[in-house]
């Protein structure tokens, strides 16, 4: 009826899960995303590693591998008829985990700089890696920390699952904003920006090329997107420099988050345009963060309609102005420095 | 960018939890939706009472109040300019509390048959109240049991909101059933129970009027709808006959999903047709039950699709075979009687 389509896979109800009644990364436990478990994990697609250590060995600061419970079959060809009355076919795709640390760390904030960029430049190349490949029309990158937000495992890792079919939430992003390209000629991300810079009463934080904002009329409490300043519709286009750059924001505003909320269960997901289309004049990429602090409830769920209880000027306020620990990590200059350092 | 409504409500963020840290139902705290505490609550607007007790005190059964902490003004008249790009305007409607026991029960299942009754009657008496207010278009009834679906308070009881906008997945809903109704000159719903009523494997439970079935590609796992047999848009329009059948199913299935899934916390959501639309032969009413045995994810945020762990075929088989106790309660025939000599 809706035109929404359900990824039907049971064989991932068989997943481990290191919350609750199996334990919490407890003393004991083997947790297979950790340095020295690499056997435990599937064959790595790609690394960020120390110079002259192995494949699947010791030595990396961030793995991507294969989900070892993939929602869809990694065999994307044939496939097969799609049905009658209820339309069905075997689902093909890529599902990867990107692994952001060697050590058993959980947040964002846990991450070294050097990590966080690397986690950010693995996103890029995979989704770079993944334009490839034809059958695919869209890469999802994203992140689910604490049992609250859905993670099955919390040594801190993201997930990227690419698509044979456009996503939905996608499909009425496009739509949207290109209808109102075609009505007022501007990206309505551009406006955004530039209406939020102005008033500054969502606005969140800032570097040189990207600004963090709780949006207008958000969804949940202190959600709070990451966007780029000028204009590109394509995360996967965005070089080293500028990522590095974005890494330091990302962790400034995961450190607000933090210490406003309390180390809140969350996700991210990046919003990126679709692998095969060039760039676009009314799609501007944007990287979603939604602190899990309140359930979704029946109204929600019946009426695609949202209450938020926290105003997204009241969040941002709170986020702009909670005092950050004196660390140079968050520093842009001097985390941009020492890490053209460790790349030397 | 999407044409989502957010409803920003910051005076709920003060509503009382009687979940975690507020104790949950321990002896000593006053429930204020427990009979005896009448006074701890907003005036009733619609109740079912025993005979010569009165409004606002003891000897009801169902009650009907405006819940404290409204998401929306209850003050309709002139909701002030929307703005200019960020289109917001004073949000008015109706937001009731239906409490479903004057006895401190928390699940379907604990509600005695007449309770049930009255309860599906009451929703019936309200919508049809709110048709007469020309500014509502839509009656959104729903139930969350369980702080895991974002009840704040355990004591059953269901909410109706009523909204001057049509809400987004209504709408969906109407429009994708119009597109199927001109295609195939036969409303969808009708079509998914003849299939579904041929097939049997997605069959939970059915009465002579009702049915209950896993839909296919359900987003929650043992995700179930309770449908009219015969095709009916308006939930509202059904008598107390038909309701009191409804009811008996309505309990049947939800013991089923208890045993089957160990009481877990649920939603289940009323579409119903619009306030003031016609019978419309495209929309077909259903009640959606939504266990809540997973968490939604960074995945099904992001791409508006969803991860189904369990095939609903696997759901149906596991409800249409659990045992259920020998209860006269479930049996359609014996309590239709028994609610014959209760209501004389």
């Amino acid at each position: 009826v809706t035109g929404r389509w359900v990824i039907v896979a049971p064989n991932r109800a068989g997943r481990p899960q290191d919350f609750g009644a199996v334990g919490s990364g407890e003393p004991g436990e083997v947790c297979p995303f950790c340095e020295g478990n690499e056997g435990e994990t599937t064959s790595e697609v790609l690394a960020r590693r120390e110079p002259s250590t192995s494949r699947n060995g010791r030595g990396w600061r961030v793995r991507v591998i294969p989900n070892k419970y993939p929602a869809l079959h990694p065999d994307l060809h044939d496939p097969g008829p799609r049905g009658g009355f209820y339309e069905s076919y075997a689902g093909g795709g890529v599902h990867d985990v990107i692994v952001e640390s060697p050590r058993h760390v959980c947040r964002t904030t846990e991450l070294t700089p050097q990590e966080l960029q690397d986690v950010l430049e693995c996103y890029r190349e995979r989704l770079l890696d993944l334009r490839r490949d034809p059958r695919l029309v869209y890469g999802m990158v994203f992140k689910n920390v604490g049992a609250a937000a859905g993670a099955s495992l919390e040594h801190a890792h993201s997930q990227l699952i690419a698509l044979p079919i456009m996503p939905i939430n996608i499909q009425d992003m496009l739509v949207g904003s290109q209808d109102r390209f075609v009505t007022s000629g501007q990206c309505v991300y551009c406006r955004i920006l530039a209406e939020d810079r102005t008033a500054a009463d969502r606005l969140v934080d800032e570097t040189d090329r990207f600004i963090a904002i709780c949006p207008f009329a958000s969804r949940f409490p202190f959600e709070t997107w990451l966007l780029p300043r000028a204009h590109a519709s394509h995360y996967e286009d965005h070089g080293a420099e500028e990522l590095a750059e974005l890494a330091v924001l990302l962790r400034r505003v995961m450190e607000r988050i933090d210490r406003v909320l309390g180390a809140p269960a969350y996700h991210y997901i990046l919003h990126t345009a679709p692998l095969h289309d060039p760039p676009l004049p009314h799609f501007h990429w944007h990287l979603s963060i939604m602190p899990r602090t309140t359930g979704v409830a029946g109204f929600e769920w019946g009426s695609g309609f949202y209450i938020n209880v926290v105003s997204p000027e009241t969040a941002a306020e709170k986020l702009r102005t909670v005092r950050l620990p004196a660390d140079s990590q968050l520093d842009v200059s001097r985390s941009a420095h020492k890490s053209a350092q460790a790349t030397t």
